[in-house]
């Protein structure tokens, strides 16, 4: 009932989401498994409790060096823009993401791809399996 | 007319489109057939009626542990953001849509997919008729 | 001179616009050929003659069962939104463009995809020409 | 240097720009060569020279009847939405771009793509050089 | 633990960031090495030291006659519009990205994709190894 058969299409998506406040960090780095996981980023919204400044939400993650970079992934603010839709941010874990300005808090959501190691490696398995 | 041969595709849109208002869950789970189905989600807007009051449309989902996880599809004001372009959130059933904060009414529209198991099943199928 | 050779792609792009205001029904619904006709919108935008109010555009579909859906396509407000981006959202024909409130004009902007049935389906046709 | 190397992928993306006036067209018609050309349009923005007035782009194509069609493309205003993301609209050539309401400046700005004909066809060509 | 695995998907994506100021440019011109690099651009945000004033990101960078070509990315004004999403502005090095306007700071933050050669080379490895 969860949706789509993970032996056949290669890749599920469930929903993702987190609430940000101050001084808390949220981390997305799945247990390891048999599965790629990754984050689609969609929205970032703030709620009616969310007091108006600028709230800005920070990714800290991984560059191509190896090296962990911090930057801003985007900034709502209740009274002119109080949702911005990130139309897919594709980010791979270990990835944190926290409250770098504003009192929050800011909603984050997406969707959480679980995908398998190579897309074609089903093929393999079954060759497996049949000799 | 409808656009699309599925047979020949594997793929159909149609269109889908709710009204949220208090206390009104709207669930999207189509009754089991022989294929997938999917939203995805584009649009998130006002109308006249709406009262200027942040309007938070909630979604409750499944997460990639099974758990039920409800957040924040998008936050909208007719003063300031009367709509949001969602560019194509993915979903899968089942799923529930509520209006978590205002008095909306909020419009939530997108493309209902319809697919079929594996995209490559048409020709297991049209092998099973040459038999 | 069209840009894109349709025996090779298997799918033409082309500029779709159309003007909306109060009570006139826009319509798209191409003739029926030997192709597939897809529209994906674009933007939703005012003009300076746009009065200052809430332009809300319907748009009527086909959904799922089969039954005929008025949804909200996108909500835009000359002091505070003036433009909509629609990312690309894909709607199959037949369907309905209207200025459900506000004065207008609004614009909707996309491209008009025309694609063959199948994809695969050129071949086929080379097949019989080599017969 | 340039970034891709168009024998392997079949696609090259490079910058596209331009600064939109009254009174002045900007058509975007490449030469005619080996390749197919695209436009993939990213945003509209306006710079700290543009009046606060509604600025409004025009675009001018080819419907799909093969006649000329101008629509508004975007509309950008300076105090509420000095950018509007336009999330990779595809137009082929030939296709003017005007500023048809303010004085301006407006910048358009998008990936240019040079594509081969049939994406499948540099295979073609290497059988040929082992001939 | 850096998410996928090249050798077997070909693309491998990680996060990028940039702080902008007047008078600094960033260059994005990774060494040259076996792989493929593309910036996917994602958001350009304000944050709460950001003057409330127009700020404007240029991009500047390679065009299809090889020529130096300046435009605007995106613009951003901390009252109205703190934050623009990009939905995946795909530029190829070398490019620069200066402030042109304002007296920032403004984040630019996107995925830094690592792709090889030709996406199908893979096998052609292979085949060297079974040799």
């Amino acid at each position: 009932m969860n949706g789509m058969d993970m032996e056949q299409l290669g890749q599920q998506s469930f929903v993702y989401g987190c609430e940000l406040k101050p001084g808390k960090d949220v981390v997305f780095n799945p247990e390891e498994d048999a599965f790629e996981h990754q984050l689609s980023l969609r929205t970032v919204s703030v709620d009616p409790t969310t007091k108006d400044e600028l709230q800005v939400v920070e990714v800290e993650g991984c560059d191509a060096n190896g090296q962990t970079v911090k930057t801003v992934l985007a900034s709502v603010r209740p009274s002119c823009l109080p949702c911005v839709s990130l139309a897919g941010f594709e980010i791979a874990p270990p990835v944190v993401f926290r409250l770098k300005s504003g009192s929050g808090p800011v909603h984050l959501t997406g969707q959480h791809l679980v995908l398998t190691d190579g897309e074609q490696s089903f093929e393999d398995d079954d060759d497996d399996d049949e000799e």
